[in-house]
């Protein structure tokens, strides 16, 4: 499998007042195009990863709004998997050009969540749960809670080694200029800020977020470039309490080996990540799952520097969706964004050395979908 | 293009208060499993078109509730494109197969909409149509009664040969236990019910529904049976403002004449059709759309009965949305599902013969998304 990452095209993330949803996805859309040297007219089908806009906007029906602004009468597809949504674009996208109907397609991933009261964005968000788990009181953060103290009772993970991914994610959005928080913060912040749910804190909290990415795929591989070598999606059960583990993803372990299977590749191979940090213990469990440490280690992992620029394999150098932003139908589409940008060694200071192969992952819910992609130059 | 329509399973359409949309799901997707002769254990990814349960039901991340729900972990998505989220998610699968990554894939299309308030549907359905369009105070009748208005103007079409459509299409119900409406009705009967918004009444309107169907899509070319052998979908502005006519649907003659042309067909080989006769304008539009008859005589060709059973290409020998029901996300696998019956020569009273090739045409909104498959034997 060979897809090239054609262009590339991504917002400030943030709190983006001025701009609504369609703003941002036509931003990141046309400097994709852009990027890509073709022009609208190239665009075979565009496929769009949104979870929200019809929950909080009433707008469904998002594709051909999309490919209308664009001037085209091209298919569209509007792809919802909760918070993977971005990341199950890019997947369908990949097979429309693998079964040979498209040749050039774009993918747009667009969040616009602050216009929504935050009432209102925490029902919607719990739309990725199951009823039962809503019923019973339970919010996200009181899940991933429930993730983090299983984690923490069964390997001894301490609330500092949470507290260093989301220090970690603060040093690179630092360097990022397109991060919604582009600060460096403390352990000592981390672990003092507001609780959330037990023994997850505000900082230990990926943010409510605007912003949009596009990237143009192609069946183009004459050239130069960076290439996806690796797609594959997995599911599991929606209610944790139906889960053989809390302390991992099934669905992530799935979707890694057939991604890594594809490309050709194993875990050892990867020099850049991106994965999914909605909240501290989920890049743990990420860590452990994708095989980058042994089970149980993720917290020792993170603490060790080796995913921090400038160790054996940075993680998440965009800043995370902790520190970055998460405008949940952009994330996957993001994390794509970011890792081309490494394999292209166009990330300036946040660039990391010898970059030429890389994975992202993407989850949905608390990991009743994941997607798995690999790059490559 | 050849895609094996392995399996079929369709629920009763109608007001289903004893069943929600899981149940729904599972028991069309049952049948379409059992009846392609597999386990759940070959399935090797779930497409899942729906439009509104997010925001009717506060439920979203669709595609794992239905997998785990069949003991699988494969890759699922939930697929929107307001009406025509189910034959945009058979389009998706069928990329899945062409590609090589699936070899046998469910695509379900599942919609329960009695459950909500009849204020709350109908807002929710208006998120299909443009933000503009609502604030005008633009319902969804009201936009397809300006195409009626349009069509009626330029072609001198009659009220009366709208009425036809929603006739034969409850005369064909009729013969169908799967309908929501299986009686006859008279041209009287819809001329002189409820005006909803002129020329259109209650009785040239696609009814609110609940309903599921599911399809078994395989790679597997080995045996007979019914294959699609075309799938193609288009776009168009939201807005009917910024379309160039009002008395067509560009989309559906871009995804007609990419459809048939992969099937290596004309339009004068189809022998059957389901089309989107959300209004009876709708069907009159369809008809001219894809090139069963002249632009403007679609009211003439419904009134000379072709399309009948009995006649030279028999429309919506399912009842159509108008009378089998319009669960929306369910329409246009429901059309899929009807075809293959029709073409496995197994729709008793209803069936056509000679049924060897056929063709569905769904729609969303109105008309900014078509999807156009081509069925054959």
């Amino acid at each position: 499998m060979k897809i090239k990452v054609k262009g590339i095209g991504l917002t400030k993330f943030g709190e983006l007042w001025n701009k609504n949803l369609l703003d941002l996805a036509l931003e990141a859309s046309l400097e994709a195009i852009n990027d890509a040297r073709i022009t609208n007219n190239d665009i075979d089908a565009v496929y769009v990863g949104n979870m929200l806009i019809g929950k909080i906007a009433g707008q469904d029906h998002l594709g051909p709004v999309i490919t209308s602004s664009l001037g085209l009468n091209c298919a569209s597809f509007r792809i919802e998997g909760a918070c993977a949504s971005g990341g199950l674009a890019v997947h369908l996208a990949i097979q429309g050009i693998l079964a040979g109907t498209y040749k050039n397609v774009l993918v747009v991933g667009a969040e616009k969540m602050t216009d929504a009261p935050s009432s209102q964005i925490t029902w919607a968000l719990m739309g990725a749960s199951s009823s039962q788990e809503r019923k019973a009181g339970l919010t996200f953060p009181a899940l991933y809670a429930l993730l983090a103290q299983a984690h923490i009772q069964k390997y001894k993970t301490t609330r500092e080694e949470l507290a260093q991914v989301s220090v970690k994610n603060h040093f690179h959005a630092s360097l990022n200029n397109k991060a919604q928080y582009p600060f460096e913060i403390s352990v000592e912040k981390v672990l003092n800020s507001s609780a959330i749910s037990y023994p997850i804190t505000l900082f230990d909290s990926s943010p409510i977020s605007d912003g949009a990415g596009a990237v143009v795929l192609s069946s183009d591989t004459d050239s130069k470039g960076v290439y996806i070598t690796g797609s594959a999606a997995s599911s599991d059960t929606i209610d944790l309490a139906q889960r053989e583990s809390l302390t991992e993803l099934k669905a992530t372990k799935l979707a890694a080996k057939s991604a890594l299977a594809q490309a050709g590749m194993e875990i050892s191979d990867i020099k850049v990540a991106e994965v999914h940090d909605c909240f501290t213990i989920a890049e743990i469990l990420a860590m452990e799952d994708l095989g980058f440490c042994q089970k149980g280690m993720g917290g020792k992992f993170v603490t060790s520097r080796c995913t921090r620029l400038g160790g054996r394999c940075p993680v998440n150098t965009s800043g995370g969706l902790k520190a970055c932003g998460h405008p949940v139908g952009a994330t996957g589409v993001k994390q794509i964004i970011e890792i081309t940008e490494q394999l292209r060694k166009t990330s300036g200071k946040r660039q990391v050395r010898n970059a030429n192969c890389g994975l992202t992952q993407n989850v949905g819910g608390t990991g009743a979908t994941v997607v798995v992609h690999v790059l490559q130059t």
